[in-house]
């Protein structure tokens, strides 16, 4: 096994163990875009169910096609999923065609839409866990953009359940480094087969991940104790007014 | 006034008032380096002493002279500041040679032993606060760093208190940002009169500058939502393990 498929796997245990995300006997669905991120995801899934992690779980994979979706490099990414012994469906789902009169597609609406169905076929099969792609540089990604744009101190979660869903969405490569992931689809000689689409300007984003490389300098070691960091409020050492002092 | 003079007066208000800066009868010390963030400081502080600040307060400013200090601009500031109604004393500090053998010289060593000089000082006038320039961008620069480097979320308080120290450290342009200071100083045709020295490399605090940059795209608006931010850490979107969930 190469270097760095072994220590993904690595990292995915410990994000497993440390954010309580699987118990005996669930069932996983894998959301499946066919970008480097899912295909990493879906690969380690796969071996880890296969092999016997310590709790025994059963996966499948969901991919969920827009109708404006296109796929440069062709939808291989399917079968190539198949062959490490996943069921993988396709749903088919309007997102365009869903839009208000006079609303404009976004990322927003398109995520939200393709998470919706995800979250419609996970009820359908009774899964307990949505297995999302989402890694350690998307996490601080999002609570840069958040302080700065919603002024709170917030992120996406490894673990995140619902009061009104009966699934739990699981993010089991929030220790994993985007260049792990790179350098892991590398190695294996896979391409990102994510649809492309001309929405995807994400102008904050963008801007949240030049600030996560300023800062960390592109270091692995600072991107993850700002990982520890989200866990490490010293409060002693936050601003709080004198009202909440009280 | 004009308006920058007002938007600093009323942003140190809003300061001094959310975090409980000034009681009654304080004696202040501002630490005065001559540098633009001081000189903005001690102008501001000068004039709310003066102009019958809400509660009454006294205040002086102490300048702390280190051994390898150069002064490309003269230390006119000392007379200038006296101009505004203010004390000023300077404190000769031999920051260079106190350095045990085989040391080298670095900020953080010359910070603390001047630092260590205003305290000294303090504590002969029996001053309840130390005032000290930091600004908005300071502390979202020492939080961003903080992250990066120690793995926690933490960063200079508005208002510190020690249980070993009768003062308080006080930072009231804790609300004021950094182009707003440049911006005064200019309008009253002040430089800055800092001591230039050649250990000021500080890198961690370039990178989380530019960081800070890129996040915000220097919006005045993102700024002061990530200082809000601070004070709103939204502890349902921020990862637990699940030994601390239970």
């Amino acid at each position: 096994m190469a270097d760095i498929e072994k220590r993904i796997a690595r990292k995915m245990d410990k994000a497993l163990l440390q954010f309580g995300m699987l118990k005996k006997n669930d069932h996983v669905i894998i959301g499946l875009s066919g970008g480097k991120d899912s295909l990493a995801l879906s690969y380690h899934l796969a071996r880890k169910a296969a092999a016997g992690y310590p709790v025994s779980f059963t996966i499948e994979a969901v991919h969920v096609r827009t109708d404006f979706a296109t796929y440069p490099v062709g939808d291989d990414f399917l079968k190539i999923v198949e062959s490490w012994g996943l069921k993988v469906t396709v749903i088919d789902v309007a997102v365009e065609d869903r839009l208000k009169e006079g609303c404009k597609l976004n990322c927003w609406w398109c995520s939200t839409q393709r998470r919706l169905e995800l979250a419609k076929y996970a009820g359908s099969t009774g899964a307990a866990k949505i297995a999302l792609g989402h890694h350690l540089d998307d996490i601080l990604e999002t609570f840069l953009m958040n302080m700065a744009a919603r002024g709170e101190m917030s992120t996406m979660l490894p673990t995140m359940s619902y009061d009104r869903y009966p699934y739990t969405v699981i993010r089991p490569l929030a220790w994993t480094q985007k260049a792990e992931i790179e350098d892991f689809v590398k190695e294996m000689g896979l391409e990102s087969f994510a649809c492309s689409c001309e929405w995807d300007t994400r102008s904050p984003r963008k801007a949240a991940r030049r600030a996560l490389e300023e800062l960390t300098s592109g270091s692995a070691g600072k991107k993850d104790a700002m990982f520890r960091a989200l866990s490490n409020p010293v409060n002693r050492y936050l601003p709080v007014t004198v009202s909440e002092r009280i």
